[in-house]
């Protein structure tokens, strides 16, 4: 068994610095090891940095982004409850359906692929639908590359009793992202996007108003392995108030502990920034290729583009895959044959990347 | 982030072997990569060497292993079903949990905690309830350290019409466990335990009976993360036909693949009379240190002693771990205070270990 050296320029995983992969082959420790809870810890605390929040339920959990996805709905909805669902892409339509299984009525805000929610929009589906509980709406739409702006929503939803839960899977420490500012109540996001850590864990967090709507639920949380009033005895009950409750995956813990603490040292504000230029260079570049983006407001770490015509998408990829050893994403869904995803995450958005995929799309396609 | 160099002789996770360490930190691949469906292919095909099983839906579920456990319940189950659930320490219990969490009516068959379970018990409990669809059972119980036989339990499962569904977390490639020939239906296990993988994958195995079932419900299996369904055609789609559910933990599935090679390079059959030799010696040093086994009948991977008077639990494991650098587990649930586990697991499970454990308590008990 002997991996490739991938470039990945998909829709993630996202390429892992080398010292990431050295923190993920240290000695596995047990999960009460008290070296162990001070790694926790630390993650703990670094993830309410990249966060931007001061949120004590803050934490990754033990599955991949989808498992965070649906450690929020299953934590926040109760049978019967109703909520509203924005769908612009994959991502909200599995958010959906997440809720749906739940035993949530959901109410799906929809709009064309490829766009996002206005404010208006949104005021006008709680008006519709007045009695429900929360919003769901994804910032960074993985299928589409859309990046949702997320200012001002929470006031419209607070002023319904509701609770704003948003999916950032594609943005976390990639693109601006405030919890506490904006005002989101539970939020989820991956480890293998802009974090370039491997992908195994999804970093969660619950702010105080999630937490008063979890400790008054009827009904006992669906899922065991995601129920959080169980879970939060072990991420932040501290020192010998500590529950164990699952064995946690360790050594993805020193992954993402590697990680964030390459995320805080380059800073989160110069992380962003370096996001916003990349996509600048490789958009510059695509339109001189005659390549054009499909959301009209793109997200920095994922750009979503059509395939020209006369180009075969199977083959464009696997030319890109076995010439050059890069990995762009096809298209999702409705999508595929239609969009190619080129993912600029983390320790992947570099000139080096950029100019390098601009290179090897301007050969395979002979412009 | 420095983790020391344990000894890990508890309930899990297992000293992990420097090749698998090694592994794990191998470049990471996209997820749809073909290099990584060959890799995540022969995953499955030495779990299925590993389980002795034919099962062609056999592959490790992206959490730990509670998370099998969840997968083989919201599977299995649909509201308003009757299960029989055997509970004789904190995973009977726990699965008796996770079942009520899935709309499940449970009837717990109670046995003294540190007992088994006879076939005459579970043939009353399924003549007292009759309706029941489903049983389940651990066949290595992590908290008392007890081995339940197996062995004809199929034949009366099978008498009722209902389904067989078994927790080996602590007994997969360390003890014998035969899938097929035992008419095991569903069964979950973590990679933590005798196969000497760091935490985050849960290999699991449903036979022809279990995806009859399935391919019969009339509801949504609740849980998205973990619906078989759709987890299906990515693992066992093959070629074209595979269809793209999660992002799976890319580099945990490489470092269970070195760990499931080093599994099958000793044999399956050596290793597990290896440790039914290190738990004989463990046991013989143990009694001659005055200190007695909880269980009637021993697991070979996981010894639960009771404390010995005059010892301070929480005092001698420090100075194990402090002193030597050892872990060893306290009692769970019930059993906090009262009982140590030693742990001797895959790569743990040696000579060295052993004669190491037992100077340490015999300076440490000053016996």
């Amino acid at each position: 068994m002997h991996p490739a050296e991938r470039i990945l320029l998909g829709p993630g995983p996202s390429p892992v610095p080398h010292r990431v992969l050295r923190a993920l082959s240290a000695p596995t420790l047990g999960h009460l090891d008290p070296q162990y809870l001070t790694i926790m810890d630390e993650v703990c605390e670094m993830l309410r940095k990249v966060f931007q929040t001061k949120n004590a339920l803050t934490f990754p959990v033990s599955g991949t982004g989808m498992a965070g996805m649906e450690c929020v709905a299953v934590n926040l909805i109760e049978p019967g409850d109703e909520v509203i669902v924005c769908v612009n892409g994959v991502f909200g339509t599995r958010m959906k359906d997440v809720m749906e299984r739940c035993g949530a009525t959901v109410h799906a805000l929809e709009t064309t692929w490829g766009d996002v929610f206005t404010l208006e929009q949104i005021s006008a589906a709680f008006a519709a639908h007045p009695k429900s509980k929360l919003i769901g709406i994804v910032h960074a739409e993985t299928s589409t590359g859309a990046h949702q702006p997320l200012e001002g929503l929470a006031a419209i939803v607070q002023a319904h009793g509701a609770l704003l839960a948003v999916d950032a899977v594609t943005s976390l420490g990639g693109h601006e992202l405030r919890v506490d500012d904006w005002g989101i109540d539970a939020i989820y996001s991956g480890t293998q996007k802009c974090l370039s850590c491997p992908p195994g864990l999804s970093p969660v967090s619950f702010g105080p108003r999630a937490l008063a709507r979890m400790d008054a639920r009827k009904t006992k949380v669906q899922s065991w392995y995601l129920d959080v009033s169980m879970l939060r005895k072990y991420y932040t009950g501290g020192g010998g108030g500590r529950v164990y409750h699952h064995t946690a995956p360790i050594n993805m813990t020193y992954a993402l502990h590697e990680a964030l603490t390459i995320v805080l040292e380059e800073g989160l504000e110069a992380r962003i920034a370096r996001h916003a230029a990349m996509h600048q260079r490789l958009r510059a570049g695509l339109e001189k290729l005659g390549l054009g983006y499909i959301p009209k407001r793109s997200l920095h770490s994922l750009n979503c583009i059509h395939i020209p015509a006369g180009a075969d998408d199977a083959t464009v990829r696997r030319r890109l895959l076995e010439e050059y050893g890069i990995e762009i994403g096809s298209g999702l869904g409705p999508m595929a044959g239609k969009a190619w995803r080129i993912g600029l995450m983390g320790h992947g958005s570099t000139v080096r990347n950029v100019d390098l995929v601009l290179a090897a799309l301007r050969t395979i396609l002979g412009r």
